[in-house]
């Protein structure tokens, strides 16, 4: 079960909160911007129909489990984060008990990470997966490059320690899997690097590091049902996309992210990038110029508490505060109060760490209504395979409503093609 | 060497950017705010002086590296943070070839996090290092009433196994440490935790797991130099606090932080509560509710490049980006571009991944530039314990300073109490 709480938007003023008339007054756009939606010839839902692919990405990994010590992605931005996130979310918080490869996700360029990755990484026993969906990104290529010179440079066979993800058709590494037979995962063109979670790129080093990706799609189909529904109360995506407009027109111009919960504090990464990728755009629809965009911060509860609260409650009234809050976050380990007529300690009695993470997180959403700050609640009944698929369903078809909401288009990022082509002319 | 490159806010409007005349006009509040500053009363520059601690820091740590496979620090917020930010710039990235501890900060009160913690630690080589400043923060006591229970259950000596930090004379775990004779090491009263890496706080689990502590405070002192100077150019952090002020009246409301160099992915963390904490406040020092605050942005490059770049572009003008370079990130590590031939990665040819990421950042901030959005840039010639030094004083003056341009309190957190008491109602 996954479900959205607004009822705290309700409880502070309309200057800063939203009224449920605010609220409902917006699900007579749903079906247009549905329409829309279908319109822009998206494949981020299809996707999940595509039962082949998956059943052979696990054959893959199936295979490759028991093959490698070491798997190693290379891709930058949509192409690792997801990765990032399932790994986080779904393995061993300190990589214990994995009957599978350690994943190493390499998603930077500085020459020193790469210097200290090769400490660790023994070649003959390491796969690479070189995630790039153009096939031209230039971080990904140079490491690319990096790799496969020293595979070769070891005489050890491409091919059995190389596999791409990539555009079906076009682009250059594309090319040289057809050349050279190499292993190859597509994805499919009309679905873009942020919204590609649930193709071969967030899947495959998933499976292979043992998750259940049949179960990742479930969830992500549940999720798809509600997303496709004309009906509001049932279309959480657009239900969500709602809140976020309406705050932002009353200066919201940020949205945390807090889960109270340490395997979802990548999650927070990976929407970053959707949300600013998608939203922060100069011109709308009818070309005019309107630099939308909302800012999207990463926070993590109660972590953050000691950290971000103390802005949150009291700096400029410009966030809206979207929690993430888990039911079961595992067995209850209860505090054993060793000093029990300490008075310091003396609230923690009886409870527990189960208990102590759900009160504040209630504690820290009441403390910021009584401050008149718009907050609101995402429930998930557990982090697992079905509400990680669930929450990527949901935010990715929150984040298309909430380019239709704007009049933008969520799909394409044309303010980054500037430095890339500065890079190129200096580099040359 | 480190510096501060304002070059790029004097390239912009002046309704974005800053004008040479502007930024010096600032200069005339340097004495009065150094005054004030030394009339708060606050000790984060004269710690460094404290020679005596860091040499009693190194013994502990000297025996400790030898006779425990493991040290966890129990705390959160500002007992956490600054460790993290010390083993992530100045140890392996991946952990090898350490002749010392693993290090695991326990930050959060999720009982997964703590159960799968206990999958990794053996009690008998472990030593934990409880960490509160008023030595009644819950969930750091909660975590110490755990963890030593379970050594209790296992017959182990807790003065064996426990080490503490926290207030030299209050507070509930200097009153357990007096009586059972726990080795100890004192914060200093006028140490804010969000002020407080230069003490055992930082220097302790930095010192076991092999970084040289006496270097960072030789580097932090260089900086105090600076950061005490009357002279503007001198000082650094009182320039960097003046930009951030004179655009935060522009409405630039957001601070990004974004090195480019994996292993100061961290600092951003550390900066982020030094930020939010110091300079969001509700009222100002005249008992006027101001609500000032400036939203601070962990990013990483050239990573984030491929996340955020693209609302940073063409969003909302709102955010000062702060660029940090790293002069030399290691040994050059070339590009091999193996198709030399295809057209894709021409570019690339002859080029290595040391001037990729520094072409990279440069045609990122022109592109900002294009675009009229502040930037500016912090050079360090490597990251080292030196350098590291050097930011976290320069960090902690200019904020420092910036409470003195927002004439509010930076030392306080009067916004978080509000949820503390309302847990322990909710608990008891």
């Amino acid at each position: 079960m996954l479900s959205l709480d607004f009822s705290t938007l309700t409880e502070i003023s309309d200057e800063h909160g939203l009224s449920q008339d605010e609220l409902s007054s917006q699900s007579e756009k749903l079906e247009e911007y549905l329409e829309n939606i279908h319109d822009r010839d998206q494949g981020f839902y299809d996707i999940l129909d595509n039962e082949k692919v998956v059943e052979e990405i696990q054959r893959f990994a199936d295979a490759a489990r028991g093959k490698y010590e070491n798997v190693v992605v290379l891709g930058i931005g949509g192409s690792a984060l997801g990765a990032i996130c399932l790994e986080q979310s779904l393995t061993h918080l300190y990589g214990e008990n994995r009957d599978s490869p350690d994943l190493h996700v390499v998603d930077n360029i500085d020459p020193s990470m790469i210097d200290e990755l090769e400490d660790v990484i023994d070649l003959e026993s390491t796969m690479f997966i070189t995630v790039t969906k153009s096939g031209s990104t230039p971080e990904t290529l140079s490491l690319y490059y990096y790799f496969r010179n020293k595979l070769e440079e070891q005489d050890l066979a491409v091919r059995e320690h190389m596999v791409f993800v990539t555009d079906p058709v076009d682009g250059m590494l594309r090319d040289i899997a057809n050349e050279e037979g190499i292993t190859t995962f597509s994805i499919p063109p009309n679905v873009g690097g942020r919204f590609s979670v649930l193709t071969p790129v967030g899947l495959l080093p998933a499976a292979i590091v043992g998750i259940d990706i049949k179960e990742i799609i479930l969830g992500a189909k549940e999720m798809r049902e509600r997303f496709l529904s004309k009906d509001f109360d049932q279309n959480l995506s657009f239900q969500l996309a709602s809140v976020q407009y309406l705050l932002n027109q009353k200066d919201k111009t940020i949205n945390v992210m807090m889960p109270y919960s340490q395997k979802l504090i990548r999650l927070s990464d990976w929407y970053r990038q959707l949300l600013a990728e998608s939203i922060g755009k100069a011109e709308n629809e009818d070309g005019e110029e309107v630099h939308v965009g909302i800012t999207p911060v990463n926070a993590l509860g109660a972590t953050d508490q000691h950290s971000q609260a103390q802005l949150y409650n009291e700096g400029p009234n410009d966030k809206l505060i979207m929690f993430i809050e888990v039911g079961d976050l595992g067995e209850k380990k209860d505090i054993p109060v060793l000093n029990p007529d300490r008075e310091t300690t003396e609230f923690l009695k009886g409870s527990s760490f189960n208990d102590l993470i759900k009160v504040e997180k209630e504690a820290t959403q009441q403390a910021l209504v009584e401050r008149d700050r718009p907050t609101m609640t995402i429930n998930i009944d557990k982090v697992d395979e079905n509400h990680i698929g669930q929450l990527f369903m949901l935010f990715e078809g929150a984040t298309a409503f909430l380019g239709e909401f704007f009049n933008i288009n969520a799909f394409n990022q044309p303010g980054v093609e500037l430095a890339k082509n500065l890079t190129k002319e200096k580099l040359s």
